[in-house]
């Protein structure tokens, strides 16, 4: 008789595919919430690391081989999680959940879509991290009420729901449920845009002037330091709703802009005043305009 | 024999104008640096607060009927400054190095260079703070690293310029020599620029995507928060500068955004790096292009 599939994460072996800022805080989030956690990581060094330091219990440098896991979890830039689900089919047999953890969710989940049979697939985002990358960088306080974006597929069943909804509980971050294209559009406004703000800040700042660099600017330019490697992927998969939100930015620019240049002093105020009361109901969560 | 004006800080009966955020960080910071310490605050509840917590030795709700002091500290809006030295006249008629700390410095300076000759002023302009101002905030550590611009007159003494920097160094800060006009253009882009970005992007963003809000967007839209009580008089007496800054952001926005929709994908990449690389040297105190 054919064991049931797991349906509490503390049954599943979780493989996480990628061992970098995002797998390692994973892994070392997910320590002693399931039955074993292992690892698939091509750089000899960082899989090293992994071990020596127990992110997992047992490093892969591929996903041939491996042993049957319940959960496989991918942890890498956008287009390397694309390719890997064509090349999944080739490596596993089994049933098994398959979430991801990249930024954009409607080129992934299209790719998802084609997986062979036995897959369950689901899309992930936890919307937190960090602009220095790598697994020295682990810290599984990231997750810490971060908002994790959940993104079902028609073909994704409960169980699979289920477990990714147990797996951002045990983490402790506030699951959110979204179709990929909302998810899309909403995160290009509050990640990818702001990422590309702190780059233009960067670039539009004359060097001589950073001698007066503050804890502002520092707070302001933050996300220009994201590594393009992990960026260029997303901003690749999410043009449109990027092109969207950046237009919206611009046209606010240009009513700041003119606002001071015209000595409109009160409508300034006014507007900086509501800027000032929308983020702290943005960050409250109100979310109604 | 009239005593000598001290040319330590340590011999320094210090008045902080203003116990808000600054004047109470800087009573924090100078405790135990200097003579004795006395506050002006006319709100009644901030002035019990700073005498109960000790944050300086006596409180006065006005300029008038002050006892003789060596330092003035005026820490308030820039407004509220440039009216305090035309006060100053009628109030103090000792000899008294006056300081403001003001986010601007150009009409500050203006306004110093009208004060009567028992004064001896001096600009300056520490790079930090938060985004909830108030004494309750208050915080010494706000100092630690942060570059402090020290702006002279013509007509400041040396005596006056070594025990500023005296302060500047025992409250951790990094003193750095600036005359007005460089000083405000240098600010326009590491500091008031960085405030109106966020601003822009927190009215640019549909408030139902902040159930997304993590980390990032947090980082990015942090300033937007600051008070206008404290933003307004710094925007208007630096409108040139601020306006020449915002144009630079936006050549780089349409950079990115052309970059971005003609799938130019080299070239972003190209742009993103240099953005990290130079974040990189800005942080580093690199200024050289």
């Amino acid at each position: 008789m054919k064991a049931q599939p797991p349906s509490l994460l503390s049954d599943c072996q979780i493989l996480i595919v990628g061992l970098g800022l995002m797998g390692g805080s994973l892994a070392l989030s997910l320590q002693g919430k399931c039955k074993s956690l292992l690892g698939v990581e091509i750089n000899e060094k960082v899989s090293k690391f992994a071990v020596e330091n127990k992110f997992v219990n047992e490093v892969y440098t591929d996903l041939q081989a491996l042993p049957p896991v319940d959960l496989v979890i991918l942890a890498i830039p956008v287009g390397a999680i694309i390719q890997a689900l064509s090349d999944l089919g080739n490596c596993i047999t089994q049933p098994v959940v398959v979430m991801d953890t990249g930024s954009t969710k409607q080129a992934i989940c299209q790719a998802m879509e084609n997986l062979d049979e036995q897959f369950d697939p689901i899309g992930g985002h936890p919307m937190c991290g960090k602009e220095r990358l790598g697994i020295q960088n682990a810290d599984p306080t990231i997750f810490c009420d971060a908002p994790f974006a959940m993104v079902p597929l028609e073909r994704t069943s409960e169980r699979a729901k289920n477990l990714v909804s147990q797996l951002v509980h045990e983490i402790g971050s506030k699951g959110i449920w979204l179709d990929a294209l909302t998810h899309d559009r909403w995160v290009a406004a509050v990640s990818h845009v702001p990422y590309l703000l702190a780059s233009a800040l960067t670039l539009g700042t004359p060097l001589e002037s950073s001698m007066l660099i503050g804890s502002g600017f520092r707070s302001s330019a933050r996300l220009a330091a994201t590594p393009t490697s992990m960026m260029a992927d997303v901003l690749m998969t999410n043009r449109d709703p990027i092109l969207h939100s950046m237009e919206k930015v611009e046209d606010e620019w240009h009513l700041l802009y003119k606002m001071l240049a015209d000595h409109q002093d009160g409508a300034l105020i006014e507007y900086l005043d509501q800027a000032a009361l929308r983020l702290n109901s943005m960050l409250k969560g109100d979310t109604k305009e």
